[in-house]
């Protein structure tokens, strides 16, 4: 593989500091609230990307926060909801994942839906062994779309077949096979694979492991 | 309105008696099953789309179906994923549904995510009074992708201003405005809007407040 790149919220970054918050926030709701986010912010993304309306990341992100506390009857002021939207910014890595990236040689780069009002502090405070930051804000389209995948192959000018993609969302890792990267799904949670005629080519359990699966 | 334009499922059909099989099936867990089933068949035509990897509507109903038993640990043998299927052939209009479409004076079609080999023999077996029964399948790609509203307008000769549209699903609806039908958003379970910025031009809760609104 002459590049690595990797997907950012919940393979690079654990975004449980956000569940957290939303618990603060709600106690004994918390989770609920933060699921019914997640699952919006990408309902969101996929339904925009489809309608060819795209919107960044950080725009659909509040959307899908909106629509969330109303389905369960929840309130935020202005400023709670600037408290959850700054946890984005300020994610911790997974504890394997600065030690990780430093061991690969090959070049190394984040591919996000993330938009860079987003990914920029993000990735500065974490200090991660990067060579690249990619947004798919620069496409105006979301993953699992080709044109995002495409991107990274013309920004790194890499062929796709020596490209490993990595994530942890299964069904971003089936759009990358789709496209034709070597993929490589971290299945922290040990969800069941995504049925969508694509499978990933290795998976594994954390990053630390990738390494090994590379030699 | 020269042609009104009908979504199917959940719409014009009720899927309640889906729920009720699951229901048979896994007695205290049909209600969880349905449900993930239900969100993965529409995830699964949103990543479809996206990925430009379009697959049937009955296929991408299977596979959804599979994930979910796999998901919530549940196992259905080859007769009860017939038997499941199956139900989708023979849903049941909404009472109101029949007799608020005799009334209508307009061109009235069905526009479905369905495939031909699932709605032929719903709208057979439900007798509904309509002029055309139209599916993705002829265009290869599912809601809310412009193309798939786009193939009312051609098939029906209608202008896209000349069309009303009606759906249940609030997603749905969002992105035929978007595309610029008049829309009718049927909110039977009072959902709250999507925030996908487009909103329908009214908000009524059965079929049979259509025609009153027309007027």
């Amino acid at each position: 593989m002459d590049a690595l790149v990797f997907d950012a919220y919940g393979t690079l970054y654990d975004v449980h500091s956000v569940v957290q918050r939303c618990e603060s926030f709600f106690p004994g709701a918390g989770g609920r609230l933060s699921q019914l986010w997640r699952a919006k912010q990408l309902e969101y993304t996929w339904l925009r990307s489809l309608m060819r309306r795209y919107a960044p990341f950080s725009t659909v992100t509040r959307e899908a926060l909106a629509y969330a506390c109303q389905a369960l009857s929840l309130e935020l002021d202005a400023a709670q909801i600037e408290a959850l939207m700054s946890e984005y910014n300020r994610l911790a890595p997974f504890p394997e994942v600065a030690r990780a990236l430093e061991k690969m040689k090959a070049r190394k780069a984040i591919l996000s839906n993330g938009s860079p009002d987003m990914l920029e502090p993000l990735v500065r405070q974490s200090g991660l062994a990067l060579d690249a930051v990619l947004s798919v804000d620069e496409v105006r389209v979301f993953k699992p779309a080709p044109e995002v995948y495409e991107l990274a192959v013309r920004r790194l000018g890499v062929a796709k077949e020596r490209i490993g993609f990595v994530s942890s969302n299964g069904w971003d890792a089936a759009g990358a096979k789709s496209f034709g990267f070597r993929v490589f799904w971290i299945n922290r949670a040990g969800a069941p694979a995504e049925r969508l005629g694509f499978r990933p080519d290795r998976t594994i359990s954390t990053l630390a492991e990738l390494d090994e699966v590379l030699r």
